[in-house]
């Protein structure tokens, strides 16, 4: 870490500052220039709280050297993680997946419709909303246990692995036969959930925040790898611009930024990113040439019946020509 | 609600569109031009899900005419919202109080001190952060429940309410003696937070997420008051820009906005917003210029032996500065 | 074009906006609602200024359907725009090139040694800074016209087509000999420019402004086409966001939706937008995938030498790997 | 100047560039670290481009410690610039001054009467635009030359110092009657009309870009204070945010932040900030509140016949008011 002391500081608030961080177990470098004297400050500065450093009256500017993220780093973990969902089924390190479903589990026949089409497309894991975070509370919150209970069996019947949201740590019991817990970008400073999810041993996929930096990103990533939980699959869903064509932006340079900060996988979810499902098809390509390690994407299947359901779903064959497109790109990707 | 169909939507889907508004309890106005046919929506379009809406091939866009909240919704309740927080201690409808105190609740000693300081400066809320959301699992997370109990010994001694953040329903028994729950910018749209606290007769202040619009907030304070808790407080304590020099952007204008759209009262953060103390008190006068109905300012008491905890902070004597002066601009306002 | 009134707009008022709207060449279909008047407005609605409207005190919210772009917009011209460089070198309709060459032109050498590696390599247009817009009036401003003289001594030895960016239009007559006129992000509003560019006949390259809408470039365009000049090749080169991981966010959803909204080619440049040279080949690859037109790729000579000049830029191997790599996405794009 | 080096940067590496560096005329103090080394440049580093520095490999970050202004920085010229519009008329250092008039110069009728009318309001500088910068090229574009002599004339009549935006430094010989010349936001990094301005002896108003930093703005000051010119008033206009209640979000933190930085008198303009008439009266009280040294406020004369002139604009009468309250909060901010 480094602080910049402001010019006119004077020696003896500067010699308590620095006697301060030597009773934190820091060193310090002194280097003196002609307007500010910088210091350098060596070993464990994870703990050191960076704004109300930069809040003091004699500091100029503070910079971490060191990211206070650890069990996620790159430089501690150069090696890929690879989260395994089944012996079959794992992510990162080379291992692609496509998780595909509807937005909201609405009844027993449209989940096990959707999950057989979008299985016989090529996913390999199955999405479905049951608790559902809705900007308004008039709006439908999900089918919450029973939406759960019907993913459970479309598990059954087609052998495919499970992915749902959570929004309340009370409801982990529910959440037992899901084999991958989603955090969504509404909670993903929601630090008393990523705690809970810390103790718990399934994979979580944590959604990017809207406004999210991706060291926040990795950040919240830690919470839960403090806890002990190491399956961590990163998502990036867009963030929050002033550019109003698409719901957000798409900030697919996350995808290698974050390969390069850390050993986690990430996979990249353009519907919601989007919002519009025509554009999902190019950003899903997009996705895997930027070295994505799966894709997100919401399928629905009758749009004539789901007349309001579609807003940015692809339809299964819609899906079904995504994979194979996106297939062909990361052939390429990988060859 | 207006809905634009594209140039080209065929007839046949868009007697279909037609017919299911008309099932959800629609009348439906259609005024067909040149280029594209404009459905108008009367009745309760709350229900509509604009997003899935907006998915539709044949939409080319939608716009909500009547906003979605309502119990926040000053059309439908167009006198000011006073929130009493004792006999005496009101916000809003003309009602302005300053909440200040401590960043964390760190000791007895710290939290006593500094309670009598601001209470003599003008002060009549206490606050004080017992759970501390931050962003690094490695940061200090507040002294919890104990440090709920330190401000309830303020409370008694000085006779001030107190005000603290929750991170989670399951801690509100610890709030029983807390008198305005806060609920933090990270946890704006925790909507099961928001719903426990729907249930609850305390007031609430909810600060504006980091990348919340303004229509987001006021829908996070209807999921609160769709629980029956009319009891609400706004704050705006800055949002994400691409500007570094102040750790957020406080957004002034968001107060004559709110007034406008929302009966409720509007506080404004600006230590928060600004991250550097020597801009508080400015950006604080300015919120009160702006018909701001409250401000909540950080105040520690002694920089020397708190090192490191003075970043966004006040001393009391420079609180009090900043309250004499804020109430010379409030004499100009209300005169 | 629609108009919501105010609830309570008394009817004197909105007789004299419709006869006004009417004054103007529109006409105007009234949708009276509960608590809401809607008045759609059809005909040539382009020239009616919709900032003014909206801000008129009976006004609640205005909204174009149709775009104030006529030139360039896909509705009136479907078929894609195809801008030919040479006889041989075109841009759009299923016609993809590299862009390539030194941030800055420096010297003869630099630019003629750059000039044969990068053709090698694949591209098939040479760039070059002459004129260079920096932030800091102390930074060097490029060579200005003896860098243009050297970049068309450069075109003469490699036959390769040459691309520079304008700043001036006092400039014009030292591009004479340039084949694309490159308008920088800075510039994507200056207006007078753009005029005087609408005047020549030379294929523009125009950058999107770093907080410039999709919309707001495509007017931008629409400003050198009203003028006459039809040859206009847009540039996704990233937008101005809070995150700082990257220098700019590069928007790749930008180009499925301008293929949308226009007939212009899209070229993107990952080098400006990431200013990390390690980031630059997924990020081309994935720009290719998501269906651009052209890639604009930073190169440069001799990392030994030019210390300070390797930011943003490849050497000419890296080069090399990057338009291999990406042929063989758009081998799959195409396929 | 400190650069951060990646670990693992081999020997040979780093010492090219700290001989590099010396070859610059700089000092460099190395510090080494358990992961990184550190190293101090000291000297003049202002022509050090710090982008092309962070490209390298070897670089983990760099970080400017004096910021490459210098002309329009406080560090090197601590008190207050007085900008001298007439013997009368001076912005900053404690003088406020209201700039107010129309939007567009439209008639000689409507320029005499509005002059009049702020006039006598208490505006003692007149505003109008002759060269408009419209984002659509069939909006109206302003009067230009004509513009120009209209508010010649009333500057005659009334006296009133005249203010009106330039968008081509070949027009220059039409303002040489215009006591300020105005940079628009769109204009901020036009480099090439700063130059030009530099070399006149006229005081310029450099509006905020709506995407640019406050450290950009200062850059752009130093582009005309580098020319000889150091008559610089700083406008902030609002900046761009994902927030859509305002047309954009006034950033009033910026005028404390460069009170700080720079010793230029900083305006405020919260008519093109706001886009909204009746929230620009508590706008512009907590701008004074902030400490503006003025305001520059759209007026428009008669809301019947202007009838889509409105957006933004207050009636004489509205600015009458506004000012008188303004000038209550001055009374307390300067008391």
């Amino acid at each position: 870490m480094i602080a910049v002391l402001k010019q006119g500081t004077d020696e003896k608030q500067m010699e308590n500052l620095i006697a301060w961080f030597k009773g934190q177990g820091l060193d310090v470098h002194v280097s003196k220039g002609e307007f500010n004297t910088i210091l350098g400050l060596i070993g464990d500065t994870a703990k050191i709280d960076i704004d109300l450093l930069q809040g003091l009256d004699m500091i100029e500017s503070v910079k971490r050297i060191t990211e206070p993220y650890k069990n996620a780093n790159r430089k501690f973990h150069p090696d890929d993680t690879v989260v395994e969902i089944t012996p079959d089924i794992k992510i990162g390190g080379g291992h692609f997946q496509f998780i595909a479903g509807p937005c909201s589990v609405e009844s027993r026949e449209q989940v096990l419709s959707i999950a057989e089409e979008v299985k016989k497309a090529g996913a390999s894991i199955l999405r479905g909303g049951a608790f559902k975070p809705r900007t308004s509370p008039y709006d439908f919150q999900g089918l919450k246990g029973d939406g759960i209970k019907l993913l459970e069996e479309a598990k059954k019947v087609t052998g495919m692995p499970i992915i749902t949201e959570i929004m309340n740590a009370n409801h982990l019991p529910m959440f037992e036969n899901v084999d991958i817990i989603q955090v969504g970008a509404r909670n993903m400073q929601n630090f008393e959930l990523l705690k809970e999810l810390g103790k718990t041993d399934k994979p979580i996929l944590l959604k990017r925040g809207l406004a999210a930096t991706i060291k926040e990103l990795l950040m919240s990533a830690e919470y839960i790898m403090a806890g002990g939980n190491q399956q961590i699959i990163l998502c990036e869903r867009g963030i929050r611009t002033y550019e109003t064509a698409t719901r957000n932006t798409l900030d697919l340079s996350a995808v290698p930024v974050l390969h390069e900060l850390t050993h986690l996988p990430v996979v990249v979810d353009p519907s919601h990113a989007l919002g519009i499902a025509r554009m999902v098809k190019p950003m899903a390509m997009a996705a895997a040439a930027a070295g994505a390690d799966g894709l997100m994407i919401e399928v629905h299947n009758d749009p004539q019946h789901a007349l309001c359901d579609g807003a940015q779903s692809l339809t299964p064959a819609q899906f079904a020509d995504l994979a194979k497109r996106t297939r062909e790109i990361l052939a390429v990707v990988n060859g």
